[in-house]
């Protein structure tokens, strides 16, 4: 019997769940700060709901259900699996309009299920992270979210991270102006985006393979990559005058944009990069991206997209999100030794030895103590059979096993003086300490 | 087009999801301090894996996959959706068995899906919140999460509850005593159970209908109903010596309970229940249910069950687990008005407005200072057309809906006194504060 998780799925085991619950604790907290809200909606949508929502790959990779009862013997599926979070959103936002906010901002961090081919770092089940902000066309929103994010990438000890900015509309004048033909917008910014990759002559061979006249691909080289401009102020001026009037538009968010963050967290890491693209199609207005010095790809990315979220009803409704890549977060955390060690890899601050054979009680009474003083306690659950008969060694070896930082002995002396040998397994120090001082001498 | 979620599924809006998130964060702390562990398992697991693990009832209510890719025409299922936790932890332990501690103390708190007729009150997606210690046959471990079960309670306001115990070896003691026969054993504790509901004379009426002898009944119910034991300590001595080896054994095994209990917070609220039985078939020690005084029915339950977590090593392995029911928990807080309204009603401590119609970057700044002093703070998203104009009106109404408790404004006077003029949403009070002193007059 194949006792493994299905194939593409991951079982996580306590200190994998710790340090998923710990990024996302500090992610939901940051957020909840800036008054964003919680949203959960259910893991199983009507199929109808998801499909043709996610183009003709993504309905391949819906998990679906088969009906039960009188359709079960027909195959057919009428449920499907949570595909992301974003049209269980828009479903939401026109079910319940009247119940939100006008200005709904809310974060949803759930599991989602893809059918795809399972590799290196791809799984069939993992989490989204969506923070989005519904209702309102002022870059304010902008400057709040990238803050926000700027707060969770310190609070989890990144000091090197970038929020690299640039706008669709920017995107759009400039390959206007520059003579692209409007079918190819899309593949070449595809092209254009992949420059930190394949460098500048692999962006010229592949715009070639697109059909971009060579000319037209020289001039929007230049214009797109190569260093931030030295003065951006001066640079946005520049452009401003020769762009269409999205283009102009466009300088004015970003001018916005980068003037706001100056007062937020998200200031000094913000940066133009005039080549950011983003892959997905539905951004109208600025896009962002979060990176590290040393990860190729980004941390989370997001965008304004003032159509999507009235798909179910029609409306054009203002929206601009961030996505923070958990499970990426989660790898590059793992890699670079992040974890606080205290928070994710000990089960107990203290565990507490049966020393005598008939005494469960005294430890108990004491497990209580240590836990209402704010201690994960663990008790070794078993007694040993003769009082103290071989208790350091199958108890110790267990609380060192789990990696627990200091055990807890109460005997025959230590109950005549009522004090509580503690033994600090690392160093291997034992201190002797009256019982009523056990939680501050623990917690200094 | 229906924008609804699916049927028997549910969409968890802000309000609910703070509620939920405030419940499972009380209980996963709680667990925490006894040392036990999370763990979470994949919403998707073989269909073999579940299969033929729950009955026949069970088989039929399993949401199936759809197979993809080459088998997707044929209409079959390989995959299933999560039914209980249970099953998952018995194939976790038998696959990571190297990895995992020699006593395995976890807690899972995740969502299960079962295709039920939806009715009030019971969904097809639904939270299951088991606790379970695995490989100790120790009464310590039935004290210990009685212990912390009570501990949940407590600290989610519950005074009133009680843990009633039984036992299954003496039931079946007893039930050989009375002379019931080894084929009715199941069905007539299944009705013994009803007792509280049906009354004695329910009681009655189905164990003549299960074919019990009348005289067998009237013994057994006096063996099984009625007020407990006036002298506990006295009734087990007599059981004791009146029940076989089995019978003797679980006298033992709860009187160790309530002992043991009576140094921990369990013991104020333990009570000996006779007639208790539990549903399932797998325990094989202990059982305990936990109850409110006006609700029918219980807020959680379990036992130890020493042969179900080996289902898939062919192995008896130790184990005892309390599921607590924390969808009913939910329901029952809603309707006691339980839940702290700063916790779960607001989204924001406070709200900044913005008053001028271009100082934006005050208005982040400001919040930013709010936000470093732990507030949860909502900046109104966009600025004004003019000055002050209209502010009052619409940005305090967007507060008052949103029942932020307080909104802070800096205008002229303000700026120029390096002020901040807070107002109590709720009594309409105005206060005057030093801007650099609003974080404490806010959480004081």
């Amino acid at each position: 019997m194949n006792t493994g998780p299905a194939r593409g799925m991951r079982d996580f085991l306590p200190e994998d769940v710790r340090r998923r619950q710990y990024v996302i604790g500090v992610i939901a907290d940051v957020y909840q700060k800036y008054a964003f809200e919680p949203l959960e909606t259910p893991a199983v949508e009507n199929l109808e709901t998801l499909q043709g929502k996610y183009g003709e790959e993504g309905d391949r990779l819906i998990f679906k259900i088969l009906k039960r009862g009188e359709g079960a013997e027909t195959g057919q599926a009428d449920l499907a699996l949570r595909y992301d979070v974003t049209v269980p959103l828009a479903r939401v936002v026109a079910e319940y309009r009247a119940k939100l906010p006008k200005f709904f901002k809310r974060y949803q961090i759930q599991p989602v299920w893809r059918a795809d081919r399972p590799q290196k770092g791809r799984f069939r089940e993992f989490y989204q992270c969506d923070v989005d902000a519904i209702g309102s066309t002022s870059m304010t929103v902008e400057a709040e979210i990238l803050s926000a994010a700027a707060d969770v990438f310190v609070r989890l000890g990144f000091q090197d991270f970038q929020i690299v900015v640039n706008h669709r509309k920017l995107l759009n004048a400039v390959l206007e102006r520059a003579g692209v033909p409007k079918e190819l917008y899309g593949p070449v910014l595809v092209v254009m985006d992949k420059a930190d990759k394949i460098g500048v002559d692999g962006v010229r061979k592949e715009l070639a393979e697109k059909g971009l006249a060579d000319k037209v691909a020289t001039t929007l080289l230049e214009q797109l990559s190569g260093a931030p401009p030295a003065n951006l102020s001066e640079w946005m001026g520049q452009q401003s005058n020769a762009l269409n009037d999205d283009g102009k538009q466009a300088i004015e968010d970003l001018r916005q944009i980068f003037s706001l963050c100056q007062s937020t967290s998200a200031g000094a890491h913000l940066a133009l990069d005039r080549s950011l693209a983003r892959g997905l199609s539905y951004y109208t207005g600025p896009i962002f991206e979060i990176r590290v010095a040393d990860l190729a790809g980004s941390l989370g990315g997001g965008g304004r997209y003032d159509d999507l979220i009235g798909m179910f009803s029609g409306e054009s409704i203002p929206a601009t999100g961030i996505s923070l890549g958990l499970e990426r977060i989660l790898v590059v955390m793992g890699e670079r030794n992040m974890f606080p060690e205290s928070v994710v890899s000990t089960p107990a601050d203290v565990m507490v030895v049966q020393w005598f054979a008939n005494r469960t009680n005294l430890y108990l009474s004491f497990a209580k103590e240590l836990r209402d003083g704010g201690l994960r306690v663990e008790l070794y659950p078993e007694a040993p059979v003769e009082d103290g008969k071989k208790v350091s060694d199958r108890q110790f070896k267990y609380a060192s096993a789990r990696g627990i930082p200091f055990v807890a002995v109460i005997g025959g002396d230590e109950l005549a003086n009522g004090t509580v040998a503690i033994k600090n397994m690392k160093t291997g120090e034992q201190a002797s300490v009256p019982r009523a001082e056990v939680v501050k001498w623990l917690n200094s």
